[in-house]
């Protein structure tokens, strides 16, 4: 969502988002949130397979760019730590903008499709990662799990920070909430 | 997996899982999961809303045991040791037949929608205990957290034992997974 760029492609995505939001997913048909934003259909295929890449399009970006902060890290991080940081890339990604992600995540949540799509996606970042951490010569167990963590943390922060009326960023809830998980795994 | 009762059901069952890994689920039809259970179509809708509830009709009455188990512990038991002893429930239940337990893994591993679906299952397992942990007076966060973290851990751990070659049981192998999650958290 940081990648957002003036433009045709950025106006579909707002177009989109609020006729989703107003109307339903299901509901929407690509001729509106072209008519909407103020371009062709044609052009809206320029930027998106479908209407609902709108809403996904980022995922392999993403998964790209957190396998590459998981390189940058020295190869004697442990495991838990070399996810976070991972983690922590990922939230400067998504959580520039609230707003927007709000509104995202109120059409994901409207629609079982959706949500399923938001799972797999971060279900294949959590295979993804698991293979790299492998691959860093992290024991096969320890790697699963510190990738399945992860996800478990990014999804209670990222839950927290679309719903809070806390002001805190993303990054920071996503650290509050690893020292959360390791208080309660220490028997907190 | 546990309730696995002999007569038609039992062999309704049996038949579908070997009809889908030997034909692939997508390409078996009703009619010949019936036709090799010996039994009519009529017979197997008495048992199964259709071919996808075969694999997954446990869902339900799993989550109902999960937080009856939830329920038995007591009131000041810490958050992560709850959801503990509730996977150990859950291992109890789906866990004394492996062959059973690994050909539904690789029929639901082939198969897209089925990959959704047993993911859609486990994350809506996380949602009720999460809920009843905040019932029980656990707070927001801890409850949500620990929640999703038994779900990392039980996948892990059923991973480990449908794929693996060890002879240990689910029981054992959740809880030396819960135990090296606790010691990465640690910093190991």
């Amino acid at each position: 969502m940081g990648r957002w760029k003036p433009g045709a492609g950025d106006r579909l995505r707002e177009a989109a988002l609020s006729l989703y939001l107003e109307r339903g997913f299901e509901q929407t048909m690509v001729a509106d949130i072209a008519g909407r934003a103020g371009v062709t259909a044609r052009t809206f295929f320029r930027y998106f397979a479908d209407k609902r890449e709108v809403l996904f399009d980022d995922s392999a970006a993403l998964e790209e760019k957190s396998l590459a902060a998981l390189d940058e890290l020295p190869a004697t991080t442990p495991a838990l730590d070399a996810v976070a940081a991972v983690l922590d890339t990922v939230a400067r990604l998504v959580g520039d903008d609230r707003e927007l992600a709000r509104k995202r995540q109120l059409v994901i949540m409207a629609n079982a499709d959706l949500r399923e799509r938001e799972l797999i996606k971060l279900t294949s970042l959590s295979a993804a990662l698991a293979t790299r951490l492998r691959q860093r010569g992290i024991g096969d167990i320890e790697a699963s799990l510190a990738a399945e963590t992860s996800i478990a943390v990014f999804r209670v922060a990222f839950s927290r920070w679309v719903t809070g009326v806390e002001d805190q960023d993303l990054p920071d809830l996503i650290r509050e909430t690893w020292e959360r998980l390791r208080t309660l795994a220490a028997g907190g």
